[in-house]
């Protein structure tokens, strides 16, 4: 139970609490967490002596608190629950409630490496059906390890940032063409920040996940078809990716993600040892993906062959280091049905099977379209949580 | 002629001058420029108002002086060259010379994105024909398009870097299995440092190279082939690569190569409007590998396809925006011989012809071994100048 008007019962109640980066009335940017349509100025509270994170709540960026560590993060988590719960507080804490209305969200980390897997089994299928029929749908290699690979870091913008459309070449019968893309597509993901670093020549054991990872973005990984098609042989997808990734402004802390750990699908055949999670946890988030305000598809994330510990795991087997900031997604989220797909490249089986929305009929996006992914959780005692959407319009190209 | 002691007539004179962060008695990094075997502590001149440059030389990486733009990487440098070749302004100046032995050299730029291009057409050509016989040796898009991808920005490490051998999974009949890299491999390369960024949505001309990209870095981009050949299909090479990627320690600046640009090979066929450079320009580096010592190969980066303001145009094309601090290197520098290559697996074709090394015979990297990767070019008045060297030596996997 919170004293803050409006916040219990809400899917931003005070077991949620995500961390944000805000800025109001064009001052400097602040981090903050949320807290039912109000964002808890925690710069304001650090300055103030009511929480204490070694001077990081007051920066521009969640990297430096995220550095700190999972004790920390959990004491900082209790810290504000505390604040939030124990009304003896709300004189000192109310004034730095702002409406959420009246602030504007930014970026909340600065993104060191950004890497992409590929580890949904359904999509990983439809993307082969779709591309290579008549041949095994998914690749030799698939089931042994998370297949992944880096994307730009530089073009990771927080959700409601426009998109635009991405120009370049695509492939046609007389040959290569430049132009806008004809085949701009998104991928429902959920992307994993890490916040403790490791060592260059380190290994990451599937059983430090937790130790590593602060938290949980929602992900566009806005795709080129098109372009993508015609560039990513062999060496892997390149423009056809790096015009834009959004996240979602809140990352949701582990914290509050506890009650939403659930046994993540078998694996055959077995792994090799650095990949063996025991136990072997997905997440149960339930993602949603609006197209122009309907609901076309329902992503179920517990679904995922490989877990976010497993990606982990493989990232660094080969001594990669971590930094505080780097950002990991998972990879287009796919059920196994074709209202539960994370790519309009699936929902429209290649741009075959076209749907309606509304009374337009669409392929992949047209200039002026609005996407917006969304989930939610278990919480605790039987609650929901929602994570903080994504959001972005896509814009004619220039 | 400068009035440094030893300068003159060695191959980093006046007319060279590459920019490095050195550190001194374990002390805070600092920027300097080197001259024959001493290096010019420019934080110290900047703090002494001998040089001018809006206070970024006094910080720990070239990243904010390279923010600045051509103009002013222009007159820094002569400044520069008139305070080491005016023998008025010795006595203020030689006490910021340290010798180049009793300093650290630390990693000169902060890392923003890291692509590497796949530019050299005798190298993708030879790769081709070793893991594709019978078959073109190009793909269809080859000669479309620069081909590149983003590698690992966190592991890009200053020459010198131990590296250590990776592990991670390879194939093998009887299924995947995990160890150290048994085919570690180098990659002689190209990179070109981004000083001046771009606007999200913006896209480069191949006529504003100069404008952004303030210098140039030699590159050794370590490559695991038995992990790159089973991970890397469909998305291309991951852990194969993001193990380490080491530059030199020195950044030429483009101003030092002025002589060093040559028409690059024609490209046939046409190029596509966005990829068309006028001059078409290439530079005429002469790269040499030594393996332990001994010089094996002397790639030149003359006879490479792709230009580098090709590159940068086609990594924008879409709208990605560039940093500060982004490094693109041009992909393995191959020529047309044997002994003109810049990896082992072409040197010693997939490891089929190993090659002698004193006593001893090599396919891939053996722990221990040592690899110096060096480059000289065309400076003005016939002088040649040199690029800093990129070493590494291999430590045994942990």
């Amino acid at each position: 139970m919170t004293w803050v008007t409006g916040a219990d019962g809400s899917p931003y109640g005070v077991t949620n609490l995500p961390y944000g980066v805000f800025r109001s009335n064009g001052g400097q940017p602040r981090i903050g967490v949320r807290i039912g349509s109000w964002v808890f100025d925690l710069a304001g509270a650090e300055a103030a002596d009511l929480v204490l994170a070694a001077g990081t709540l007051c920066r521009p960026t969640l990297n430096d608190f995220m550095a700190l560590g999972r004790p920390q993060w959990t004491s900082v988590r209790q810290r504000i629950t505390e604040l939030l719960t124990d009304s003896a507080h709300r004189p000192v804490v109310e004034p730095l409630l702002v409406p959420l209305d009246e602030v504007e969200l930014l970026l909340p980390i600065e993104v060191a490496d950004y890497v992409d897997f590929y580890s949904s089994e359904h999509h990983a299928s439809n993307v082969g059906q779709i591309f290579r029929p008549g041949q095994p749908p998914l690749l030799p290699n698939w089931k042994h390890l998370p297949i992944g690979y880096h994307g730009r870091a530089g073009t990771v913008v927080v959700s409601g940032t426009p998109v635009t459309r991405p120009t370049g070449q695509r492939a046609s019968a007389e040959g290569p063409v430049t132009g806008p893309s004809v085949r701009l597509d998104i991928e429902a993901e959920v992307g994993f920040v890490v916040g403790v670093p490791s060592a260059l020549g380190d290994r990451v054991s599937v059983d430090d996940f937790a130790d590593h990872v602060f938290g949980v973005v929602l992900v566009n990984d806005w795709s080129a078809r098109d372009i993508q098609a015609w560039e990513y042989q062999p060496l892997g997808p390149f423009l056809g990716k790096s015009f834009a990734t959004s996240i979602s402004a809140w990352v949701t802390p582990l914290d509050a993600l506890a009650a939403a750990f659930v046994p993540a699908p078998d694996q055959d055949p077995p792994v090799v040892n650095y990949l063996r999670d025991v136990p072997h946890l997905g997440l149960d988030l339930r993602l949603t993906v609006e197209w122009n305000g309907e609901r076309v598809s329902e992503p179920p994330f517990a679904s995922m062959y490989w877990t976010p510990a497993q990606q982990l795991a493989h990232l660094t087997v080969n001594g990669a280091s971590l930094r505080t900031g780097d950002l990991y997604a998972s990879g287009t989220v796919s059920g196994p049905d074709r209202g539960q797909v994370g790519s309009f490249l699936e929902l429209t089986w290649g741009g075959a099977e076209p749907v309606k929305l509304g009374d337009e009929t669409r392929t992949f996006l047209a200039d002026g379209d609005t996407v917006t992914i969304t989930a939610t959780a278990p919480g605790p005692d039987g609650t929901t949580i929602v994570l903080g959407e994504v959001t972005g319009t896509v814009r004619p190209a220039r």
